[in-house]
């Protein structure tokens, strides 16, 4: 693992790193922040999981989490949305490919040998924070923005007592039912969409939902609010009796200037479940 | 002038505007935060310039200014660092020319017909924004980072009355003792060095101190301390006794990481100004 960068942030240290990755078989790199405490000893992690076209940089210079991780005393990681090279499948639109790996293991070509996103957020990268930080492996939540905050959902329900507590930012909320999701499901999945299901936020909302604290922020101006669908969401999480807070922000959009609004009110919520 | 864009962000609206400078000769770009008070009257106005390769749009997305902004009621301009433009003269280096203004009135050339930041920031731009916008001028305050802390500590000590407070953020302190200002100066006004001297605020300190709180902040850490020159700044603030905290704050360095982790004391110290 290589350090590209360490800058001292709001008392603890925003780093980012380097490694090969046995799961996407290429170069990865994220970005991580860890407070002071941990210098001390083991801090409880929060995953960050960006959206459309973001690497692991944008959230990490424009969301403002460090000062409220800090406060909270929480590690945050930022990793890139897919495999990256030369040698990794590519597409010419902006939502699929590079930048797009929607959190899913293809299984189809030409994306199967590297667009494995789902085992590297969930199995490799975890596995490497725990070796080499100061990082509670126990202690773990998660959230994200757009594609990001698909992600952050569908692994939190798929994978029962990983995450404390789970958020997100304008998630892509039933992507099986959106432009922004059939397509990419479809050229990852393959054709069959029961394999497509465990992937769409609203659906697994429906049949599994989430055992702790859920909080979901939309903006009534998003420009996207219709490839979203947080009706969806909003329908699944009622009929299901689930636990959670999902606010319509008025005015807001798609931005990091609304994901940077209300990010004090993420970073607390994951703060008070995992320090809970 | 132009809307570029207008994002809803902290309950008030982060906008970017254009419009034909006349003191520049060339399209300008700015961005603007107004908090939500601006929507009942006009509203205190707090200056951020920016340093050496920034435009308007660095510190409106790195250094978390609106949050605080928002809460102390005030609005944020955040002007580019220079004339821009294929007909405005440059140099390959990232130092001189376009992205590096260093907030004087060039007299030479090829930098006397476009590079006049001095005035376009002292003058025009705020006339703009009185006009255009609910901004009260009687009630100003400015801060800056790096090239952009030099440009607020001058213009403040030269114009005694407009600014109730000044602060900045790893300044250029000592430009014509560096090589982060002789070389610039000497470009854009000329061999005779006293007309450099207002546009050092070390000697500026010296000479003519200002009527007001000021606050400065610079990182241990800071790869270019050497060029900036702390020191001269606050052995000419000790000289003077002038009122002023200059905080040297322990493993920091020159980046955003850096500016974000004290914007909220900065815009708290400014905001308690403004309200006075």
């Amino acid at each position: 693992m290589e350090t590209l960068s360490e800058n001292r942030c709001f008392g603890g240290t925003q780093g980012v790193y380097r490694h090969p990755s046995t799961t996407c078989r290429c170069d990865m790199t994220f970005g991580l922040f860890l407070p002071e405490e941990a210098n001390d000893g083991p801090v409880p992690l929060l995953w960050y999981l960006s959206g459309l076209t973001c690497t692991h940089e944008n959230a990490m210079i424009k969301a403002g989490t460090q000062q409220w991780a800090a406060e909270q005393g929480i590690a945050v990681v930022f990793p890139d949305t897919s495999p990256r090279g030369d040698d990794v499948a590519d597409d010419p639109e902006y939502d699929l490919g590079q930048g797009a790996g929607f959190y899913v293991n293809a299984t189809q070509d030409p994306w199967a040998p590297h667009f494995r996103m789902w085992d590297y957020v969930a199995e490799e990268l975890p596995a490497l924070l725990a070796e080499r930080f100061a990082i509670d492996p126990d202690r773990q939540a998660i959230t994200g923005h757009s594609m990001g905050g698909h992600g952050a959902l569908t692994l939190a329900m798929n994978l029962p007592g990983r995450f404390r507590s789970v958020s997100a930012f304008a998630p892509i909320a039933n992507p099986t039912g959106s432009d922004w999701g059939r397509k990419q499901l479809r050229a990852y999945l393959g054709e069959d969409e029961t394999a497509w299901l465990r992937h769409d936020a609203s659906v697994m909302m429906r049949e599994a939902g989430f055992d702790g604290p859920v909080l979901i922020d939309q903006g009534t101006a998003d420009q996207f609010i219709d490839l979203l669908r947080p009706d969806a969401l909003a329908a699944a999480i009622a009929e299901r009796r689930q636990p959670a807070t999902m606010r319509m922000q008025k005015g807001y959009d798609h931005s990091y200037f609304f994901v940077s609004t209300f990010m004090e009110d993420h970073v607390t919520f994951h703060g008070e479940a995992l320090w809970a």
